[in-house]
């Protein structure tokens, strides 16, 4: 591992003072037992961050996280999978508030010290009946080693449960941070999020940890994409409790640096993981765009070429298309010069100055078989960079999101529609 | 038919004082004859316009077109389908020349009066040692009945060719438009083109001509999608020769109105044509934003819902899912209210005030399994409308696109790569 951190297990569980739980409810389906609510809990005061989805069609949790976060810091996270809880009104709003309710009071916290979060199908009411009879063993199986029950019980579509954690030094003192993902965009069948959760047994202060929790999600959630639908429901909390005994991170100091570092590198680890589970994903590509005039020609330069459908369809067959990636460096917006736009797939030259590069097809055929590859677009113009994580689309993507029909049948029996 | 003009056979060879020709010279398909080169020539000058692709990579012909119009009126248009003759450089531009120099000397006119436009595969020398030997029989094939064969000429992975012409009254005078289209955007397999070439016997100045076209494209071919990839070659070019003898069409006269009343309704049926016969699409959707408080937020709306790839598959599905719509109304960047928005499928209830409608779910899937329904999603904020017309989005289209080698061994094989 070419970072300086080391690997634990865990998940969002391994920060010391971190208790977390997850049961079923029957949700996400009725007949089968899968996890499907989440509650993390730490036994001491936290510090806490989040950021939330800039689409103005917004998820009752969503809101009421956002409300809770502006009134102090969080203590706990309770979240479900199976209903995203958009779209549902002044209904939606009041069922949020009591999935907060039903930690709180026993726990001893606040409504406002709990975050919430949900995920699934919009536009259906909280089946509110299913979670009450489980919030008691909830609470009950709460402990330090379930972490991932809750990355197990936040996802849908997922085809696996995606959990990082960490232990690193500051200064003398041992930390750990532990988090866990799902989703990505409107990646999900029916389901309309992205749910990252991050603990930490760091000391830091809210202001310090909002700074580079909002600093790591530009660079890492903010960089991908797989199908271009920006959901409901996108959630990034993260409660920081100072279990380790450390000295408060000061701004700016060398531990700030550190954990800064750590937190990046978790995040776009769980970012990662996400385009490598997309829907009906069979390629990992990394977009390099360089040499743009500014950062926000490189960032349109590349979100073009990873949300244009003809580039995705090539990746998905095995084609080293750099006529359909250029064609989309065009229409971005950005400052570009066709005759001045090289393109490396693997390492090798596709195109040079706009025009075909003398590698031959075969060598570029051989790149792009491979299940992860990296293409560079050089823009010739500057110095500036922007870097993207993306997925081919697949025949299997859109058959897999043709209906939702079957949530609305469930619904209707649950007598909620 | 609710418009005051009348079909009339024969398409852009329809109007009085137009000869076309098309020949097969092998590059679409060499063991195929298909029309692939096709010529347009007015025995009378004519006064002329064009628009063309935004893209800021441009194919060859499109470069030239945009010069050849600058200096004065075209008189003739040659285009060729199976290589788009885009980055390709210097030698592009030389070869878009030589196929304006092969039809300009025969036919007396100057270079810069032959319009030419090309579709097909990006990236690949143009095989112009094809062309050479076609020349002589495309020109002696001249004449006043072969409108379609140059409606077929240009198609590539279109099912069929589409052409409109009418014939209608400005004053006295009968008049007579023809056009003809292929592709849209991208939607091609491995091509690269929307081309429309529009010819009239109407007599009117470069000015007013231009005038109208701009106007006619922004509410025709400015509003459909496929796949949302601009093309580096969508072209546009509208000749008119005066040859039915009628007095100029003055600016702002009631015959300027009745042309571009004709012009904007030739338009927008090419346009639909191009969306019905998009890439396995099997959904003909028109999306009608209403309400917004600016025709800016209302066109972000309809973009935004008509690009979504969650929204399109739920289409092809035949999924009434305005969840989905909803969801890329709020990422649309426009100024939304969430419980101010009303969407109705196919004149039914789905959403009302950011809710779901109380409309039985049995009733909306009825309407969305029509090959062709209305969606209306009003935001009961302000009187701005937009529309656009867009397709779903098939397993079949992704799988359709996965690869162009065929192209790429085709050109190794006549020794251009």
């Amino acid at each position: 591992m070419d970072i300086p951190f080391s690997r634990i297990k865990g998940g969002v569980g391994a920060p010391l003072g971190f208790l977390t739980s997850a049961v079923s409810c029957g949700i996400k389906n009725p007949d089968s037992p899968r996890l499907d609510l989440a509650l993390i809990y730490s036994e001491r005061p936290c510090s806490s961050a989040g950021t939330f989805t800039t689409n103005r069609v917004k998820a009752a949790p969503v809101r009421v996280s956002q409300a809770n976060l502006r009134k102090g810091d969080l203590r706990a996270i309770i979240a479900n999978s199976g209903n995203a809880n958009a779209c549902t009104g002044v209904q939606g709003i009041h069922d949020a508030h009591a999935m907060c309710d039903a930690v709180a009071k026993p726990l001893g916290l606040k409504r406002t010290e709990v975050g919430v979060a949900s995920t699934g199908v919009i536009g259906l009411p909280m089946p509110m009946l299913r979670f009450e009879p489980k919030y008691d063993d909830l609470l009950e199986r709460l402990g330090p080693k379930n972490g991932s029950d809750v990355a197990a019980a936040i996802i849908t579509s997922d085809t696996h449960a995606k959990e990082v954690s960490i232990s690193f030094d500051l200064g003398e003192h041992r930390v750990r941070l532990g988090g866990c993902v799902k989703g990505a965009g409107m990646i999900s069948p029916s389901m309309a999020t992205m749910l990252c959760f991050i603990t930490t047994d760091a000391t830091i202060s809210s202001d310090n940890l909002r700074k580079a929790v909002l600093e790591c999600v530009e660079e890492s959630f903010n960089r991908i994409t797989i199908d271009g639908d920006m959901s409901t429901n996108d959630t990034v909390m993260v409660l920081a409790n100072g279990a380790s005994k450390m000295p408060a991170i000061r701004r700016n100091s060398a531990n700030c640096k550190v954990f800064r570092q750590a937190l990046g590198w978790l995040m776009l680890e769980l970012a990662k993981a996400v385009v490598r589970d997309g829907e009906r994903v069979t390629k990992f590509v990394t977009v390099k765009v360089e040499g743009a005039r500014t950062y926000l020609d490189a960032k349109k330069v590349a979100e073009a070429v990873c949300k244009s459908a003809l580039v995705k369809a090539s990746w998905n067959g095995g084609d080293p298309n750099w006529g359909r990636i250029i064609h989309a460096v065009g229409y971005s917006r950005a400052r570009i010069r066709e005759e001045l736009v090289d393109i490396h797939i693997g390492g090798k030259a596709a195109c040079l100055g706009g025009l075909q590069a003398a590698t031959p097809m075969d060598e570029l055929r051989e790149v792009v078989s491979f299940p992860e590859f990296e293409i560079v677009i050089h823009l010739n113009q500057g110095d500036a960079g922007y870097t993207m994580y993306s997925s081919d689309l697949s025949p299997e993507y859109i058959d897999f999101n043709r209906s939702e029909y079957a949530y609305w049948k469930q619904a209707r029996k649950d007598g909620l529609v």
